[in-house]
């Protein structure tokens, strides 16, 4: 039904190419989606992928292969090709977004050659075109691609049209109705042409409400847009409302998966992309940043307590609850902010004020602290020999967990109003500092509850 | 180009809503997209959303804001509406899969009284046939609206077949082609029908090579192959390859979202599907079995330090490192599970064995061990005066480092070979373990080293 790739597969293949066994590894080659031939290759070394890559006979494939390549695959890959090669067997068969996007991918020097080489001087012209996107935006995500027919065609039209592109089109899901100026004006499904009876006017059939989107609106909008409405393709236009291209789901896709990987690592406290089958060096240096920020506040925390000495030093047992208010401050804050970032990413944050928003997470921190700081009164109460240090811990949790949500839930607002990305609330910077803001509160409360009890 | 849901916009509805004003409502519902409506009846309390809904004329489009709704929303509407409203406002206008989400929202009681009322005798009956399947399986996700046409029928049937399904079936992707035992054989795109001449036999212009999937394949991996492979929808066949219904991608969208959510959720401590606009004892309840977590961590932290006491009175400069030990402990488990758990979600983890995982794990947390214990060796080094204290720092973050680092990758990874959702790894109980150990070996190596010193 589908592929899958499993060691036993891997092995023979390897053994293959050891024997270097041409008709071997055509045959398994053909078999195989350019999707499977691409992952297989993340498996293999350089030498041997591109002993595979140059028995592929099949010049879409080949191109459909380089277009699935992770990035890092890809760059190497692009390496050790020259640059009529990336012309001819690729950009010539590839999607515009997709050659875009090799392109894009090509040291600098590079890029000018490989372009002067594409044969389809209408390919090259559109490549040109989409790479003055930023690629962040639906201008960065769009293909020139498009079925397009004019509003006062005939389904003939249209139908002829479909001819001429079925070639270059990879999958058509609408044909784009336009007037004489290019501005789109709505869409026919390929169902409706299907059972349209010869001599229909486009006009007469056509859905004038199309959702469309600007070359400019933010990629992560776009894919929100697609998954809110279902959409299997989104026509791109300009300020003027021309047809410039087409976005597919599965870029959008992309997107949206992209988006939560980038806030799931921020929270874990990755700065990089990385997977455990990247480099050692890859995989250390997506980690210092944030260790040492965490080392940094080690440091601040230890100073704090370092001025408490005298304190700490006549009541040792102070120190017993520092985790526990280090741990319980920082839980409660990243619950606060992570709600507000999926919150904002989704769009789904509702229309209260900032004020209204930080009252409600004060309701249920007030809940919480009570539950907690009651709980922990209550085991002190019973095993702590000291009733200072009892009142010390209730009290100093009560308002850290109070405060580490109202600080949880306003900085990633803040930082939203502000146009920084919210998501960098869960990260290590907010943590860290909620940990030494409640570090301080215990040892201050401390003092003063020591003092007066 | 696509409606914005606005403070002015809901604050007019809501005059509108209150002045009973139908005719202004009926224009506003009529010019909004089923999605819109939904949204719109998210920030309205219950009567107003039922005003809205009774005055939606078209009954195609009264289904689709029920199917849109987001379960409570639903959950609430379907219960201040009579049976009969149900089955013959809703379900008979709603694709089957939409239809039996929504029948099995209904309390068990209800299910069978609105089965009843539906009208259309088919529809009744593929929704029993889907209730049948878990909801995370592919069976789950699938509807029945599928077109098929038989391997030995011409252009014209299949044609004929899409004429009497366009009703039906809302979107059409494919022409499904199957034999006289209803067994999958390929597809035909609608592009090809349409370019097709008069007489083609369906066995010559089909695609024979469809990825198909098995009713019981679980959820998250459909979506992991639709995502693939790029699938805009995606058959699904029983055990002998019979076609049972197909999927289509949006829905798959709909499942990653919600896995990429729970595996969020599961790190930031969260234990349900909360939203900041939830009611404020939902969000305290989702947020209360992790702060527990974290309060038995502290006093199981505060019970060792505890027993460490007299060391402790002693030397109170060796508190003033417990948040940083715990902090970089904490941080540094997280990372390693998070890269290990977004791995394993993606199905991109590599061949090597466990052991051969941990290995280069061990080489990334030698890295970074060294890299920070050495920091803090200078740190104190200059700025402390003990150097007992600058040599048990030193030697505890470097084992903590190795330990929590190791300990992050191997617990997702047997907790996978257990088939438990490795992302528990990510959550409050290893990160709590990982504390605790930590400081455990804080203070077992600092009795030591004050001891030698």
């Amino acid at each position: 039904m589908h592929f899958e790739l499993t060691k036993d597969y891997l092995q023979n293949l390897i053994n293959i190419i050891d024997k270097k066994d041409d008709k071997a590894a055509i045959k398994l080659m053909d078999e195989l989606h350019a999707v499977d031939i691409a992952e297989v290759y993340d498996e293999l070394n350089i030498e041997q992928a591109k002993y595979l890559f140059l028995l592929i006979e099949d010049g879409e494939k080949a191109a459909d292969v380089i277009a699935e390549l992770d990035d890092d695959d890809r760059t190497r890959f692009l390496k050790i090709l020259p640059d009529d090669v990336i012309a001819s067997r690729f950009i010539d068969h590839m999607d515009s977004d997709d050659a875009a996007d090799v392109i894009a991918d090509l040291p600098e020097e590079r890029q000018e050659e490989v372009l002067q080489r594409i044969k389809d001087i209408d390919q090259a012209g559109d490549i040109v075109d989409l790479l003055s996107y930023d690629e962040d935006t639906a201008g960065g995500l769009m293909g020139k691609e498009v079925v397009t027919v004019n509003i006062d065609a005939v389904v003939e039209d249209a139908i002829s049209v479909i001819r001429k592109s079925v070639e270059e089109v990879d999958e058509i899901y609408y044909v784009y109705v336009v007037d004489n100026d290019e501005i789109l004006k709505g869409a026919l499904s390929l169902a409706k042409l299907l059972l349209a009876s010869k001599g229909t006017k486009v006009k007469d059939i056509y859905e004038p409400n199309v959702i469309s989107v600007k070359a400019d609106m933010k990629a992560e909008e776009v894919a929100n847009l697609s998954d809110k409405y279902d959409l299997v393709a989104l026509p791109v236009v300009d300020n003027i409302g021309r047809l410039l291209g087409r976005i597919t789901f599965d870029d959008l896709v992309d997107v949206m998966r992209e988006e939560a990987d980038k806030d799931y690592q921020m929270m874990s406290g990755l700065t990089e992309d990385v997977e455990h089958s990247d480099k050692v060096w890859q995989l250390t240096r997506a980690r210092l940043p944030w260790l040492f920020i965490g080392l940094f506040g080690g440091i601040l925390g230890a100073i704090i307590l370092g001025s408490y000495e005298s304190h700490l030093a006549s009541h040792a047992s102070m120190a017993f609850f520092i985790p526990l208010i280090s741990a319980m401050g920082g839980n409660v804050g990243i619950q606060s902010s992570s709600i507000v970032v999926q919150g904002l990413a989704s769009g789904n944050i509702g229309f209260e004020s900032t004020f209204k928003k930080i009252m409600k997470e004060l309701s249920v921190s007030l809940i919480n602290a009570t539950v907690f700081a009651s709980a922990i009164f209550i085991y002190n109460y019973f095993f702590s020999s000291s009733f200072a240090l009892t009142v010390t811990v209730s009290i100093s949790l009560f308002i850290v967990i109070i405060f580490a949500s109202v600080f949880g839930t306003f900085v990633p607002l803040a930082l939203h109003r502000f146009k920084i990305d919210p998501a960098v609330a869960t990260g290590p910077f907010i943590t860290t500092t909620n940990d030494i803001i409640g570090l301080f509160i215990y040892l201050a409360i401390g003092v003063l509850i020591f003092t007066i009890l």
